[in-house]
């Protein structure tokens, strides 16, 4: 996305650090004189909220079309309301998850074409791309290993969700490949600060080039 | 839209007819030995329902990619749970109001392109098309002496507003032209019970030929 600011998304699969690894790019970020906007999907916007509202609270089946077109009428409104002005303004934008999310996880999930998925993203934002996006790769066994201490055997379902998650991992890296300037991939199973500071140091040189 | 029921969708501008048209066609299928579902768009499910609320009574502003992306959320949804199982059944749905509507508004609004917009549409209800469209055609100023007594010239406003109607009819047109097995254009300036006789006609045949 062309603009005077900064955008950057951090991905990565569920217990890939992507918390902790946000939380110290925003501390590392706050200390720099720039504006800095930390946002995320879905929510971030008011109308975001309404729509993340019914999308986790609703109890009722939700069709899985209805469920994507809702994710992405989020992202259009927050990408239009909330992400573009602040780049425009000349702002920093650090986003946990975006679009890379729901090709990686509806691919994986392989109810609906990933393909497509992407596509509707693509025309809820106009296009709309992060200048960089921070992948956080890591083995689903050691974020499970990470996420649970107890180390009990995988039973059939708990199999058939590694697998789900083997393959958004698997959905992930290709994206990367696809993108490598605009990805950033790092080992999530280095110790924290060492990543970090991975993070730090692609961050800087995209505020260098800019 | 294949299937064992009929899928009738009732068009037309502000001020053509289409709640008394609905209506009396409503009445006239219930005296058929058929199961009959009368719905409409925005709304016609539970999740809908939220979805109205959001695009109806929010008070800020949305950007115009996500109310479109709203009303595809509701369209998926509505389709695949209540319109799609209906007619599986074998029953018949009368609708006010589908995609036909959002073409030609969102074409006569010229925000967003209506290409993209049916579109997202056919994506959304995985390419569900109705049976037969009754569109009822009016001439917009005919439509509006008829919504409004008073004979009070245009304003400036009041102008563009027109131009608006007149792009509307001419997209609907436009649509009925280039599917004429499944559009039905009647003259909407014809008396009530003309216009609902017409009406019957052609469903009458529409289920006869299913």
């Amino acid at each position: 996305m062309s603009s005077r600011g900064l955008w950057i998304t951090v991905e990565g699969g569920d217990g890939s650090g992507k918390t902790t690894q946000s939380a110290l790019l925003m501390a590392w970020l706050s200390t720099l004189d720039r504006t800095v906007l930390h946002t995320r999907e879905p929510g971030g916007s008011e109308v975001g909220e309404l729509i993340r509202n019914i999308v986790l609270h609703h109890r009722g089946h939700i069709a899985p079309r209805a469920e994507a077109l809702l994710y992405a009428a989020d992202r259009a409104h927050h990408v239009a309301t909330v992400v573009r002005p602040a780049l425009e303004r000349g702002d920093i934008v650090l986003q946990d998850r975006y679009l890379d999310s729901s090709v990686a996880y509806q691919g994986a999930g392989r109810v609906l074409d990933a393909t497509e998925v992407r596509a509707l993203s693509m025309w809820a934002t106009e296009g709309a791309l992060p200048d960089v996006t921070v992948l956080l790769d890591i083995d689903p066994v050691a974020a499970r290993e990470r996420l649970d201490a107890a180390d009990k055997p995988f039973d059939r379902l708990e199999a058939e969700k590694l697998e789900f998650h083997t393959r958004v991992r698997e959905a992930y890296l290709a994206l990367a490949a696809a993108e490598p300037e605009r990805f950033v991939v790092i080992d999530a199973q280095q110790p924290v600060e060492e990543i970090a500071q991975q993070i730090r140091a692609r961050i800087e040189s995209a505020l260098t080039a800019a």
